[in-house]
């Protein structure tokens, strides 16, 4: 049946570019009614415009005035992104339904993809050959069927072919957490002090989406984060480190495309895309020699130590079979790491820890995990790695390695903790009781950062005096929440009262009256 | 975690209506970007418009010149469904993400939708709470996993209900037939014979979305097919009989929705949509009694009798469960039904067959498929309907009812095959040399006549002169196809030379050399 609703990639024209004032994410292209009549397209059809090795899926939108005929009106970005300008012509081709589709259909059938037909899938995807609706039949296939291992490794290998690739000539260290806990600002640690003791890592990091700060956001309060791939290749081999924002790089672009239009619009992280998200760029940057931080526990991505194992051994085998070699540390997730969340205050208590003064458990985390690089490279026994990267926090390694990242990617190697500028708007939050703290909610936690600002505005945060497990007297701080602006601190903290994050022992979390007593 | 992305319903402000030149199949709200900043709702996000009881989710495009500030810019159909006028204020509301979507994602664990899980979702989707691919995700569980007998019971009764329903004050009787087979007009001569002997049968039926001709389409031909709920309650009890489009009525309005943003685009039709969608239409229309077709083999919706079986199984089991009387009829569906292909060669063969001078194989279906209905009514001792339902259409007792139909449904009563009007542009398709024919594809029979016009232009289709068993000489024609354009007459011959739906006996299909022989 799907034979008859093929179309052909047929060119159909030449138009001629027109801006349009309109803004949507989704390329969409206008077109005068009477040129659609001509051509036999009809509104809401896909067609693909194309300017030399350019080229843009787009949607078609008819007008009767909006454009004059034999015009297409595109938005900025989208005449930006096809290289062209005002007046040029471009050519008009009418989407062919990707026969890579049937491959997707076919797993409802339980069908095993192959190489070849992962292939075509991934180039498709990259290309722009699929509608957002395909994307999503692709992406609900891994969700609600799932995929095996030879599958994820394939699908993890084109992911990574189809998009930029950085070739050093010796080998590349690397961390990576999974995500999901507020405050995760290790890599700041781990860099530098991999880098100082004569490792390759170039360490490509993201922004954050829903959560407060990503390493990028964090990292690019204390300098820049956006570099090119020739400036990574030319840099990280003399410094040894780099921290820098891997969105610019066109790495696995397939995965940003499920991502974006998928994976984000319906909450959704299959299991096996997650797997070759990670590892596709973990491929496409190079990298031989990898820690992967799981964070565990309720409020996590891994809300059992089953689901945690499991994840660390499939990814210890898919990195095997991509020719990775791969440990995984299971790491305690149920409360933010540390005590800052948020761009800037995380980037002082980074900057802390680097000098020997931050909290316990951001450098234990970072030293730990430091450690097992430094054990996979052979720098010290099992089981000692961590104690020799404490040492090179504590002997100042890590802070001259630090200030050089800074200084050489734009930033100032000089700065200080007491620097970094932090929202000027903070309320406090108190105890309403004496009492112990058993636990703060990861959710809670993000989500008032989220109102106070973050991530978009570096400045804002909130800041945890109080640990699970710390004692905390009646009209004690909790936390501290910052912002640059008075009315999201408002907001904020009216969540922090609502969602109350932090959990007393002994709490009466609720009330449960009996009924009328019953005379038996 | 999707807590987090949850969007409170909130009601935002008013906008002054604009009506602006643009036409694309989604709702589009152009809103000035001064404006969204100030609400600060971003592009692409979802809002819902609101008019009194009229409401429409569309997606948000930002503009700083096309509209004012506080103005919201809409296409005119959406204006139309709002049931505004220019100038006028509509409420703004942020789309809350639907809470049912989370029964949705849970599939993926093996969860079974509950009664009150599936009225949720059943209901979101119906009021437009769902986007694009969020019903995408639904359709996809369905396509991907499948649903279990309770699950298509409860989600057929909720989709009924949540349309509109016919009551009539006795027993209803339908045909239906699951389609896949051109030239299947059999309602037009299954519907008055059912009449004739006083049952009620007020058959709603579609028009064709790839197929050459629909029963709608095939009915319009003779008259006016589209009528309100209530005219169908008026006219039906004292014709017995009507055959109008079900496309207005707004009967089991999911279905539309899924079959419109979903299945169509993606060419899916998952098993439990289908059986749902067919069912629900006979809850909401008040069938009590039906007979339904499953045409059977290569090139069908059931390729294999297994299929078939299984799924006549499954709906007869459904309708018990649903409280209708259904009996399944398998049907020989391998090559088009009759000689006639498209709407007006159609209506013109049923006329024929009506007057009992029509393809013997139209004739026989028609009769047989009426004959089960008889009997379900008690008219006749099992295994005699047919012969009783023959007798109706040889003594001309179809016939005069027909006539009725067709007058009190707006058309000339007094019609007569050689009347209707036929495209004017023909041209025949001959033998190359003498052979049976052995084989008539229906997918290349449905490609060319739709290149020759159908389902949109009612004159085009298909002549059938030869059909499977039958000997033909060369030079004999094999077909002649209609058309009301040159144009599209001589793609549809093309297509017809390339296609070469006809298969000969004894026809080399294929010549294969061997290589260069080897010295052994």
């Amino acid at each position: 049946m799907s034979s008859l609703v093929i179309v052909k990639m047929i060119k159909m024209t030449n138009l001629v570019v027109k801006k349009i004032d309109l803004e949507i994410e989704k390329p969409l292209a206008v077109i005068n009614s009477k040129t659609l009549d001509e051509l036999k397209i009809k509104h809401s059809a896909r067609i693909k415009i194309k300017n030399e090795s350019y080229e843009l899926m787009c949607e078609v939108v008819s007008s009767s005035d909006l454009v004059p005929p034999n015009s297409v009106g595109l938005k900025g970005l989208d005449i930006e992104s096809l290289h062209v300008i005002e007046g040029q012509k471009v050519n008009i081709f009418i989407r062919r339904r990707p026969a890579s589709l049937e491959y997707v259909k076919n797993k409802r059938t339980g069908s095993v993809w192959n190489d070849s037909q992962i292939r075509t899938i991934v180039n498709d995807i990259t290309v722009g050959n699929y509608t957002e609706l395909e994307i999503a039949m692709f992406t609900l296939a891994q969700y609600y069927l799932g995929l095996n291992m030879d599958e994820i490794t394939t699908l993890t290998k084109y992911m990574a072919e189809s998009g930029t690739t950085l070739d050093f000539d010796e080998p590349v260290y690397d961390k990576h957490s999974i995500g999901g806990v507020p405050g995760n600002k290790v890599s700041l640690i781990i860099v530098p002090t991999v880098a100082a003791a004569g490792l390759l890592i170039p360490k490509t990091s993201s922004r954050a989406i829903t959560s407060p700060s990503g390493t990028a956001d964090t990292m690019e309060v204390l300098c820049d984060v956006n570099f090119s791939a020739d400036e990574i290749l030319e840099i990280a081999p003399k410094t040894r480190g780099m921290l820098v924002w891997g969105g610019t790089l066109d790495l696995s672009p397939l995965d940003e495309i499920v991502i974006h239009k998928v994976e984000q619009p319906l909450g959704i992280d299959p299991h096996s895309q997650m797997l070759a998200s990670i590892f596709s760029k973990k491929l496409s940057t190079g990298v031989d020699y990898l820690v992967l931080d799981i964070p565990t526990g309720e409020g996590t991505k891994m809300p059992t130590r089953e689901d945690a194992i499991s994840y660390a051994q499939e990814s210890t085998e898919l990195g095997r079979r991509l020719g990775l070699q791969v440990e995984a540390a299971l790491s305690f997730g149920e409360q933010p790491l540390g005590r800052a969340i948020g761009p800037a205050l995380e980037a002082r208590e980074a900057l802390e820890v680097i000098q020997g003064k931050g909290p316990t458990s951001v450098f234990e985390k970072s030293v730990e995990l430091t450690g097992i690089l430094f054990e996979m490279a052979g720098l010290s026994p099992p089981g000692q790695g961590g104690a020799l990267a404490s040492d090179y926090v504590l002997k100042g390694k890590t802070q001259a390695k630090m200030e050089e990242i800074i200084g050489v990617q734009g930033g100032d190697p000089n700065v200080k903790p007491e620097d970094v500028v932090v929202g000027e708007y903070t309320v406090d939050v108190e105890a309403p009781k004496d009492g112990y703290i058993v636990k703060i909610s990861n959710v809670a936690v993000k989500k008032i950062a989220n109102a106070a600002g973050t991530p978009r505005h570096k400045e804002a945060g909130v800041y945890l005096h109080k640990k699970t497990g710390e004692f905390c007297k009646k009209g004690d701080k909790f936390m501290t929440i910052y912002s640059n602006s008075e009315g999201r601190l408002t907001e904020a903290l009216n969540l922090a009262h609502n969602l109350k994050p932090f959990f007393h022992e002994g709490m009466i979390l609720k009330r449960i009256a009996s009924g009328p007593r019953v005379e038996s």
